[in-house]
């Protein structure tokens, strides 16, 4: 018998385990054209919180009382799909569950990189390709640039800091606490900003007393006003997610969005999704960097299949340094 | 005996006639490289709110009890500079005086463009250009376009709805009561939102039912909020003023900020500034729109230099259809 999380009901800003609930299956034969995969790990991402109101967006919402899905890696068990064999290593779109049969569509076998399996959740799939697009793309970052990026314990923002040192940047990196920010600078940032020890538009001016020529946002809010007040002449910001206002109904305020035309900032929203014909770029750079050590994974590892919404839950509340993940 | 406006006091919020005085000045001689010119109008716009605080922007603040200074329109009486000759008309920055003497520096003969004199400090100067640059570069904006402009009744709007319709877009404008949007409609605009009849973001919603692909921001705050919600795939925004936030120490509040990312959009500050060295682009194609009759001059006068305060508060109270001049 498979076993699939759902979504029970729609949150009211803070998710709790009461929205979710893990539901038996029996799962159908493997039909033409497709394949049973067994997972090994799955991956809970910020952006799902979107996936959990009723209003669409850039993907479906989850429907309620049905499986959730998101990002996997799983081992082919029986294919009768042209390609795919048994034993097969793929990453798909059918996470949340600890077995599922499932179309072709959107599922890769692990590209040629030399790198654990659950790598392709993290620094080598979706979060650390939106930080290389994102950094050097949508921010256009250059050498010498310095660029401010928040959340940058976080899966994404922790691969911004060591793209951008590889690329010979200055970086400032936020997190939550002494312990994340000491991470951050093992990771090679040249300044960080606790924000938890005060507001961090103190904090970021004491960090780059220069300013700032990029802005990676994770986080939104005071993070992004914070952004705008040191932001210098043509500075660039790519929007990658706003987490403090995923929980919120609450505006966010910003009191130097008006920089924006003195300093001739360009900001822009991203997604992962826009960039996936470029993956080849991406793979063959970050191959590299992670070959010579200048990217190193980091992940949090949740043990089970009953512990998947308890890792989402924490990504709420900075429980994850790096890629939050669950061993299946 | 030369009479000049003075800053005497820094406003806090909205200016008042007391932060202003009109002072007598002895002119000096003209000098070697110098002209001296009578003033025929002075222009007053929205960003000279920013140089009455303290703070540095991308021009220097107006000093304490010393002349202001701004756009104006004056003839050369006498000259000691190579290449101007009393009796030229110019265009030059010592604006809020009647009579001045200055460097030939940011002084420029009217150009061959069939106009009355005026004509250069409304659409064919600096708020036409930064219609037209803003519009066309800065937004991007291309034929099939909906672009929606806030204040559209104003120097800078009121051109680039006239632009926009001559381009071959699909224009919503937004003003301050129902008579203003009747001047918008008579520009060419397809709708128009009264934001003083309800929620800005409602307006929008009904004069824009399939969303805004550009926004012509003057005014920030909740127009631009409202932008964010209507705005489609790919929108691009040019941000030209936030006119709500000059007088105001509140943080801006956006609800949906966030879609910038789920809508890709790009945001974009710019100063008119930024494309003095494309001005000939700019006359030639505003000089075919003036003389086929697609773009129409319109201004507000304020009669005679002590009026000059007045013509300038009268901006942030909406006392000017079209552009907001004084007449020496």
């Amino acid at each position: 018998m498979a076993r699939a999380w759902h979504l029970m009901s729609r949150p009211d800003g803070l998710p709790n385990n009461e929205n979710f609930a893990l539901k038996d299956h029996d799962l159908p034969g493997v039909g033409d054209g497709q394949m049973r995969v067994r997972n090994l790990f799955l991956s809970v991402d910020p952006y799902m919180r979107g996936r959990m109101n009723e209003s669409k967006s850039y993907i479906p919402p989850f429907q309620i009382d049905a499986p959730m899905d998101g990002g996997a890696v799983g081992e082919v068990v029986e294919s009768n799909a042209d390609g795919f064999e048994k034993g097969d290593l793929v990453t798909h779109m059918a996470g949340w569950r600890d077995e599922a049969v499932i179309d072709t569509k959107g599922v890769y076998k692990l590209p040629k990189v030399d790198a654990e399996p659950q790598a392709f959740l993290s620094h080598l799939g979706m979060p650390g390709a939106t930080a290389y697009f994102g950094l050097l793309d949508a921010a256009e970052a250059k050498e010498g640039d310095i660029v401010f990026v928040s959340a940058a314990a976080g899966a994404v923002g922790s691969v911004v800091v060591q793209i951008a040192k590889a690329k010979g940047m200055t970086v400032i990196g936020s997190a939550r606490g002494a312990k994340k920010c000491g991470y951050v600078r093992s990771l090679g940032a040249d300044a960080t900003v606790d924000y938890t020890a005060g507001p961090i538009i103190k904090g970021l001016r004491d960090a780059a007393p220069e300013g700032i020529d990029v802005y990676f946002d994770n986080v939104g809010g005071d993070h992004l006003d914070a952004a705008f007040s040191r932001a210098r002449l043509h500075a660039r910001f790519a929007l990658c997610g706003m987490i403090a206002g995923y929980n919120s109904r609450e505006p966010m305020q910003f009191r130097y969005i008006i920089r924006m035309i003195a300093m001739r900032i360009v900001m822009r929203g991203f997604l992962y999704g826009d960039y996936v014909s470029r993956l080849d770029e991406f793979y063959r750079d970050m191959g590299e960097w992670v070959a010579s050590g200048k990217v190193k994974p980091q992940d949090t590892m949740f043990e089970g299949l009953d512990k998947a919404p308890d890792a989402f839950l924490g990504l709420f509340t900075g429980a994850n340094t790096g890629k939050m993940l669950v061993r299946v």
